[in-house]
């Protein structure tokens, strides 16, 4: 039977770990803060952003949430995120995604101190995952998959990979970031064959997906000594929520596989806390 | 017996169709200038340098170049370079790489202006490669690699490519192009087995090295109905030029391969001046 990669575990561990970093950088004279911009009221970001702030107050770091009606002009929001670049106070920016369609997303994101870019919406950022450097930052969900495997000990390097989804949010970084830490990374999508897909997971011996459709990973996909990232989140047609693997089928099969919920899903938020730390560490070095 | 893809049967079609293009800006009054930057006497740079202005000439392209001196300082690059953004008359530049030791690469190439960066060397350009928008331009070699492709009707969307070598200068830019074009694409490096390495190219339907060793794919990476692309330049111990790939032996097992010297190499500097003509459009367009 699979061992069950909880994020919880992971982000115990993660959130002990962040507390002791705030506790030094305000004993050095910086208090962490986070500002946030949303516009309008969608309700994923709205519950993305509760549990934010209520995982910042754990951890001592102050939040400023910036909140604009959905029919906020794009200068307005451009002129906010040039206040905060400019605010010493502020150590990273949130811009929560996705804008409304009048404005240019990639007029607004550009605006973005690359310093302050805790999400890595910004060309530094993505050049930066690209080129496997450290500038600006890497977006959080492919951060904390990799950080949940460091967590149980999961190797990496010199692994075999699959990733299922390009997105930009996560499966195109995400195969930088796993090829930086030396996995050779196949990159699947939608015009991937059934049958090719199926000899690229069974040939894997990590495999990420994130298609938005459940059951996308099933039992004729994997084989024993694998681990299964689940970063899909869907609700089936009994109204619960799940991932886009076969959980209960591939559970005996698999070494490790993630849950959902309670798998990667749960790193996100303070992933992006841990970015905030390294900006306001930066800021205080005078690298950033 | 595999068909040779010779690079000067794709370049003559090319080469056509960029002349006709030059005439077309110059009846619109507008005449392309590549602006060189060359700092110091590298051969390699002298020799690139040497095949590319003798190629814009035929096309009807002008060339301006400009030489510093190696002990020249960054500030006197970083001055050029900023000169030549702001000169209206120069479409686009070239700046010659490895830098002197004692640059900064990273910000000397963050000075040229996104709209002028012909071989995709800024941020922005990397970012547009990784997201696969047309911000900025590629690299220049993986762009020849794609185009000698299509020059031979070699279809690339569905299949599933296999790319040795993860430089931030072909490989790396390469695996996002053919996975914009719908490719399956396995990103393999040093740190891929020699076993994982034969199995993956046994599987692909497109090989592409460039690892900088003769020989690294062999009898055993082929199978029939493959295309192989070498981009590795090597001596051997003949003192004769020859690329990544075991040319002899591969040619009657494969589809197609391309041969070194005469494949892609040749495909490099009109790429270039491609991307100076697209820079000279979207100027007299207003979108650079």
């Amino acid at each position: 039977m699979a061992k069950i990669l909880r994020g919880a575990e992971a982000l115990e561990a993660k959130c002990a770990e962040l507390k002791d970093k705030v506790r030094r950088l305000r004993n050095e004279g910086t208090d962490p803060v986070l500002g946030i911009i949303r516009v309008g009221d969608n309700p994923d970001n709205m519950a993305y952003e509760r549990g934010l702030v209520k995982r910042a107050e754990e951890l001592g770091i102050q939040v400023e949430s910036y909140v604009l009606e959905e029919k906020a002009t794009e200068t307005t929001v451009i002129a906010l995120i040039r206040r905060l670049n400019y605010d010493d106070m502020v150590h990273g920016v949130l811009l929560m995604r996705p804008l409304p369609d009048h404005m240019d997303d990639n007029k607004v994101r550009m605006t973005l101190d690359p310093a302050k870019d805790l999400d890595g919406i910004t060309d530094v950022s993505i050049a930066g995952v690209f080129a496997g450097t450290d500038r600006g930052f890497p977006p959080c969900t492919p951060s904390g998959c990799i950080e949940l495997l460091e967590h149980y000990g999961i190797r990496i390097s010199g692994k075999k990979a699959v990733i299922i989804g390009r997105s930009m949010v996560t499966g195109r970084p995400l195969s930088m970031m796993l090829m930086r830490k030396n996995a050779t990374v196949t990159l699947c999508h939608s015009h991937t064959s059934p049958e090719d897909l199926i000899k690229y997971c069974n040939n894997a011996d990590l495999i990420f997906v994130m298609v938005g459709q459940p059951k996308t990973i099933r039992i004729e996909h994997v084989r024993p000594g694998q681990v299964v990232v689940d970063i899909g989140i869907n609700v089936d047609k009994n109204g619960k929520l799940c991932g886009d693997v076969d959980f209960d089928n591939i559970l005996p099969v698999v070494k490790a596989v993630t849950p959902v919920p309670g798998g990667v899903g749960a790193m996100t938020s303070v992933m992006l806390l841990e970015h905030l730390i390294t900006a306001a560490v930066r800021s205080r070095k005078g690298l950033s």
